[in-house]
């Protein structure tokens, strides 16, 4: 794969990890996608055993050190190493637990509910709407390269997704959602779904037509909880309720 | 109050709310904070009844349209007015439950934990060290002004703030928590502080040997939680076993 490197778009099949932790999980996770990784001549070798360099030597994978490409790719904050990789296809398991994101807008949002996913052991994850970019180098980052562990299709509507995965039980988290989270008991033997709106809009109404639409109750001094700490606390006590 | 703007330092006595929704909630919780609002010539009139012109008419607010001004603080992001406000004294309720942030470093992750402790109830933050400046804009930003319903009190180090709140049951989040958060049972008639270390490196073994250390177990599949996913699954938690 020999290429010019530029800044980050949408439509490249390639894309980037910025900082060692997510590089380094990208190279142990799917080996298979890496196409080289840069550093910068600030990373400091003497972390040796795990350096990025004795991990890419072990696999073959070729490190350049390049201040002026690096420099050109690398976003402003501290970050030393960058790994490149093929995007890659993935799908998600059918007979698993779904986190599903309608339109979410905001890819560091994203990729901070990957890494929450991972963490509770819910490892897929259906996107509606083609305006997210599961590759973007900002979800890989906020993903701490949890993306490298996910499971991911996705779907042009809801519709679509409920069509292909028709024996899931159903969890819209809305703000008119008809039970408070603590009070919900889900069926421990059914795989579920629980469905999450953009940032700033939600689900609109028609999603409380689907399965059990839920709550997280809070007071009225705010106007609505965080998208990600919503999804995060949602994740956790279904990882918990299925237990 | 008659000054130059300029951007935010945190040595400035007055700070900015970007934003519409932060800047109403300003106005509405902190009106004797408030020096101006500005706003650019896209902010939209039409919105009539509430919009801040109105508003800002009525609580007699001065409202300065000046696009250069505007530019010049606004940041990047869609931003049609900012409030100008002074900075006030503020200190936590010490009969009350807190929240404690132990040297955060993202301004944006203490903005979003404040807004979900606003959202939760428990409206009493401490924070330790003084590297973090709640008045900073993007603590605001990140609040969505929840920060004008907040009490909150800088405390030099930890020790300080125990002397203070003796009377505290105390929970440090950590990896080598000694209980699940799930297990835990908390005395409902005791005011409870949940105590989080900082973004890179959490709580120092030396928190052990606080009250009781809890929890929140992940999977080995990543190296922890995000900041604010953790503090916001503990304040949902806490909220919920203080009832």
């Amino acid at each position: 794969m020999d290429f010019k490197l530029k800044s980050y778009k949408k439509d490249f099949d390639y894309s980037y990890t910025f900082g060692a932790f997510p590089t380094m999980e990208l190279i142990n996770f799917k080996p298979e996608a890496v196409v080289k990784v840069l550093v910068s001549t600030n990373y400091d070798k003497k972390s040796s055993e795990d350096s990025i360099y004795n991990v890419c030597n072990g696999k073959n994978i070729e490190v350049e050190k390049n201040d002026k490409l690096f420099n050109k790719l690398s976003p402003k904050e501290n970050c030393y190493v960058i790994g490149v990789f093929k995007k890659f296809k993935s799908h998600i398991n059918k007979s698993k637990s779904h986190v599903v994101l309608v339109d979410p807008s905001n890819m560091g949002n994203v990729g901070t509910i990957i890494r929450t996913m991972i963490g509770f052991g819910i490892n897929n994850l259906a996107v509606i709407g083609h305006g997210a970019d599961l590759f973007n180098p900002k979800v890989v980052r906020a993903s701490m390269g949890a993306i490298f562990k996910l499971n991911f299709t996705h779907y042009d509507c809801f519709e679509d997704y409920i069509k292909e995965n028709s024996e899931h039980d159903i969890y819209p988290f809305m703000l008119k959602g008809a039970v408070t989270l603590d009070s919900l008991e889900i069926k421990k033997d059914k795989s579920f779904s629980i469905v999450f709106g953009n940032e700033a809009a939600g689900l609109s109404d028609n999603f409380l037509e689907y399965g059990t639409s839920v709550l997280i109750p809070h007071q009225k001094t705010i106007d609505s909880l965080n998208l990600t700490i919503a999804a995060g606390i949602a994740i956790y006590e279904f990882s918990l309720k299925s237990k």
